[in-house]
This record gives C-alpha cells, structure tokens and sequence, in this order.
C-alpha cells in the first residue's frame, strides 16, 4: 500500500457530522487504496446520562445524544482534541454549527498538515460591508486550503438510518471533488459534483429562509397552490440573490438536490418550517419558540433572514426580493404574517 | 367603444373550465375596451338533480357538479351549442379532457372566425412514429390558428375560492401572450408569459407520470430526503425529454410555475399522486382504483406514462430515464413497487 493515503478528520459530532461519519467510516474501508482506515472524529466535551460522551461513543460506536440508535463503524474514533483530529488529517471535514466554525479554524491553523483540503457541510452565510461571505471563503482565508461544499436534501436522521438521499458537491479543484465523491457517495447516498462552490453553498444558506416562508404558509393555512407558488418565487430569489452577488452561479446549480429537491424537504419537515409554523399560531417570537420546541438546537433561518436582509437593505434592494423582505418584516418587524401573500401579490 | 374588441368563448365547463370562466367573466368586465362582456361557456349536456346543468348554470350562476359554492358572474353564459360559441368568437380557450380535444376542433372548424386566435388548458400529450406531438400542434393543425398555452400549480377548486396561484403563457405571438395575460391575470392569479410553448405544456402533461413515483413513494412511506430525490430526479427527466424532442424549450421554463411549483403541488395533492399511493399500499390496478377513488374522473398521469413509455422504448432510450421507465413498468408491468428507488441508484 501506498504511504499516500488520504487521512480524514471530521469536525464535529452533532446529527448531521454523525450521521455522515457512518458513510464516510465505510466508504474510507471499501476504499483503502486511497484512504487511510482510521478516522478521528472531533466532538466537543459533553456528557450524557452523567457519562462522558466521547468515552460512549468510543465504547459503543454509538452517539446517543444526536443519533440513537445508529451504531457507526468501529473506525470511527471520537476525540476532543483538535490538534490530535488535525495534525495528520490530509482530509478535513467540516460538519459543525455556523457560530463556531471561525474560531475552530484560527484554533486548527497552527496545526495544519501542508497540501491538506477541506470540504464543508456548514450552512450559514457571514457578511462584509460588500456584501454576503461564503462560510467556504472564510476557512479558504484563514486556513488557505481548498474548499469544496456539500449539500443537499439531507435530513441527518434519514442519512443515518441509509434512506436513499442525494447531495451536490460543488468544488473549485476537480481531482478534490472526485476524491469527495469517492468519500461520500453510495448508492443510498447520491453524491453529484458541480464547478460551483457560491452556488451550491447559498443554496444550502438561503432555503432556511424560504423554510420560514413556508412556515408562515403552513401555519395561515394556506392551500396548496399558495405554498407552491411561496416556495416557487423562493427558489427565484435564491437564484437571483446567489447569482447578484457571484455572477458566476450556474442555473444549473438549482436543479441539483441542494437546490429544488433541499428546498423541498426543508419546506416540508425541518425545524424552521416547524417553528415558523408555530409563529404564525401562536404569534410567540422566534426567540422564545427555539427555546421551546427545539431542545437545546438552534435555528439557522432566523439568522440568515437577518443577514440576507442587511444586504439587501443596504443595497436598496428589498424590492426585488419581496419574499424574503417580507419573511425579515413579519418575524423581526411585527408586520402581519397575514400579509405574506399580499406582499408578492402584482396588478 | 371600438367594434374590433375582443369576444371570448370556453371550451369546457368542468372543475377547472368553471374556475378560469370565473376569472374570465370578472377580467372582460374590468378590460371592457379590450373585451365584449358576454363570454360564452360551452358545456356537454349533462343534468344534475335531475335538472339540465346548463340551465342551473344560467338561472343561478353555480355549476353545482364541478365547483359547488362559487358563484360565477352573470356575463358567463352556459350552452351545448359549438357554433353558437365559435361563430361570433375571436379568442377559444380549450379547457376540455385531452381525449375529446381533437373531435370538437374539427367538429367546430367550419364555424371559426378569420383572425381567432387560441389558448389551451388542455394537459397530456399526443404520439406519432417520430415521437410527442404537442396537444396545441394538434390545435393548430386542425384549426390553423396562433395557439398559446397555460399550465401552472393550479388546484381548480382553489382557484375557484382565490386562492393565492400563479400560472404560465407559454406563447408564440407575443401580442396574442399580452392579450392573454390581460384576460387571465389577476393579484390572485398571476400570469407570466414566457415564449415556449413546447417547455410549458410538456411541463404540464409530464409532471403526472412523476406524480405517480410521488405517489408510490408515499404507498412505501419513504422519508423526505427519498421523495425530494425523486421529484428532483423527475423535474430533470422531464426537461431531459422536453428538451430531446424539442430543442427551443427553455431552461427557464422549468423555474416558472408550469415547472417546480406545478410538480411541487401535483406530487403533494392531485388524483395521480393519490391513486398511486393507494397502488402501493393495495395492490389494485389503476383501472380499479380510477373507478373506486375518482367518482367518475379520469387519471391523466398513467396514460401519459404509457405514451412516455412507448416513446422512450422505440428510441432505445429507457435507461437513460430511470425514473419515467420505472413508473411505467410498476403501474403496466408487474414490477414491485418497492424497487421504486432501487431503480434509481448508482453505485
């Protein structure tokens, strides 16, 4: 065997960064030619029924706090050390919540192999005075390694259970891309790549918002041509957004599981439909819904919707997103939710 | 007022015959130096209660049959009188089933108006040896008239109540395409006009063979990611065949509401979704359950999944459309339904 052998890393160990852990312990063992067999899984320190979940996960191979249930493969090995999980990872995988991922990349930087890549599942979108930042380009600028970008119509707790799933992978480097897919793709798990990071990885940022949108839609009671049509002019915004800011975002792009089939799904379940829903019920604030319905998890719509929403009003544009303007106005600016629909309405 | 305006007459007063013929009645009044008030709307004859429909129709302004509860405006006039509704008429909208589409086109030839000009409702798909023949070309080459097309997320009965629903023009003539958005449009019912009549209408006769994988994967209770994958994979082989048999059809086309939002809502509500899933879930043919689930309604989808089919199979192009293929041979040819997804997997 080669000394070459990718070595991965996965950085973080919640849902969705457990549930791709199953695939990526077996794909790097169908694979062993290319992949090193062991791969160190970073979680954060926590405890679970007064033990320490690190220490169940290594014992079990189970993660009974974000994944009951699903045993992953046994080399798969947990750790809270972050230079450990680093320092001889070629592969890194980043699966961890938005609000951390700048500070675990200037943590990891000092530790970082040369020639290592990067593929990153984390969904969000940071801001400059120019406009919107890709979570990609931030680890690119203070890591300066390739990234690439995976997402999809990918309920975590579907993927660990191995329902058939799709994903996009949108790469800038193409031999990273198909070492990507060679990582992540089965046949329940349908890995596409496309030569576009900004648009795969605002799909994946911008759905939460129209998730709400549909949740507004859900909870008015709205029929079924109505949430069609809020989901339609949703994709439209996403797509006019996406491609305003980086003109070079494919069409295509959309049509891939992170556009239309992502929007689909997280307009049906998911969490910001869900407690979008319970908005336009009970008319209780986000704030206090998360705290309520969402055990401890938190919502990534809200946030988006406010960052996507400074863009555009500093941009004088918020007339030509008037879904997501209007998405912005009901939950932050006490505008009506009954007057969703009004709001795309055109004599 | 002008002697050159504009005299509307329907073709079909079924479920959704009676809904556009409501918002038809409401725009001629609010466009009268475009529009003659009085819109003909011609019915088979038929009687309910007892009563001729078309007289209940014109004594009450109900259909009571097809869309109880709604009132019609009174400058909606029902007849069984095909030359009595041509003769006078500059514009026909063709909202008739598919299987009597070309029996009253050639049944009202003589009676046509020189300049009349079309739109169709009418959703399926016709076959000669070289492949799909479009329901309008059939239109066209009978009557020898400009023929636009709308399709759209468009549950009759909720545009009836007005509902919030968007719908696409799918034109030739680009003056004919204002002058329909004119008549259709409304804040309620927005109209967008786009030139691509083959992309719109094949949108509308296609996306009911997806609604039948829709339907199966609902009879197997797949979880979300699994149904957003097969909508997603649908969408792509219908524009795939759209766009095989008619190169001019538009990428944008499948963003507008005849594309996403008609899918998203025929695979969420809609006969073929329903009757599909009591297929997997029973064992039934469709003929069985067309007869005990439609109260005398016809399935569009498993037709236009046998043309598709046979389509497909004469040009040796099956493989290459895994799902429509796999649709087909469930519903025609014995396959278990649970190898609904196992047809679409790559390793």
């Amino acid at each position: 065997m080669s000394q070459q052998r990718e070595k991965v890393a996965i950085i973080g160990g919640g849902s969705f960064g457990t549930a791709v852990a199953k695939i990526i312990g077996q794909n790097v063992l169908l694979h062993d030619d290319i992949f090193e067999p062991e791969v160190l899984l970073r979680m954060t320190d926590s405890t679970y029924n007064g033990e320490k979940l690190i220490e169940i996960f290594n014992r079990t191979h189970e993660n009974p706090k974000y994944q009951p249930g699903i045993t992953l493969p046994s080399n798969i090995i947990a750790t809270s050390d972050l230079e450990e999980t680093v320092k001889d990872a070629t592969i890194l995988v980043f699966v961890l919540p938005h609000q951390f991922l700048e500070d675990t990349c200037y943590k990891m930087k000092q530790f970082l192999k040369e020639g290592t890549k990067a593929i990153s599942l984390v969904k969000g979108v940071n801001l400059n005075q120019e406009g919107p930042v890709l979570l990609s380009t931030t680890i690119v600028d203070i890591l300066g390694i390739d990234v690439s970008v995976l997402m999809g119509a990918n309920i975590a707790s579907e993927i660990a259970k191995d329902q058939f799933s799709e994903a996009t992978i949108g790469y800038t480097n193409e031999d990273n891309a198909n070492l990507f897919v060679t990582l992540f793709h089965t046949p329940k798990f349908m890995c596409t790549p496309i030569n576009d990071v900004p648009g795969v990885e605002l799909c994946g940022a911008l759905k939460n918002v129209i998730a709400i949108a549909a949740g507004f839609s859900d909870g008015l009671g709205l029929p079924g041509n109505s949430k069609a049509a809020i989901l339609r002019i949703g994709l439209l915004e996403m797509k006019k957004f996406a491609q305003h800011f980086f003109p070079e975002v494919k069409t295509d792009t959309f049509f891939e599981s992170c556009g239309i089939a992502d929007l689909y799904v997280t307009c049906t379940e998911g969490r910001n439909r869900k407690c979008a829903e319970a908005f336009a019920k009970t008319g209780k604030s986000f704030k206090e819904l998360e705290a309520e319905m969402l055990n401890g998890q938190l919502l990534q719509g809200t946030g988006t919707t406010e960052e996507v929403y400074k863009v555009l009003d500093n941009m004088n544009m918020t007339k030509e997103f008037p879904l997501m303007s209007a998405v912005h106005d009901i939950a932050f600016e006490g505008k009506p939710v009954t007057e969703l629909v009004s709001s795309l309405e055109v004599n």
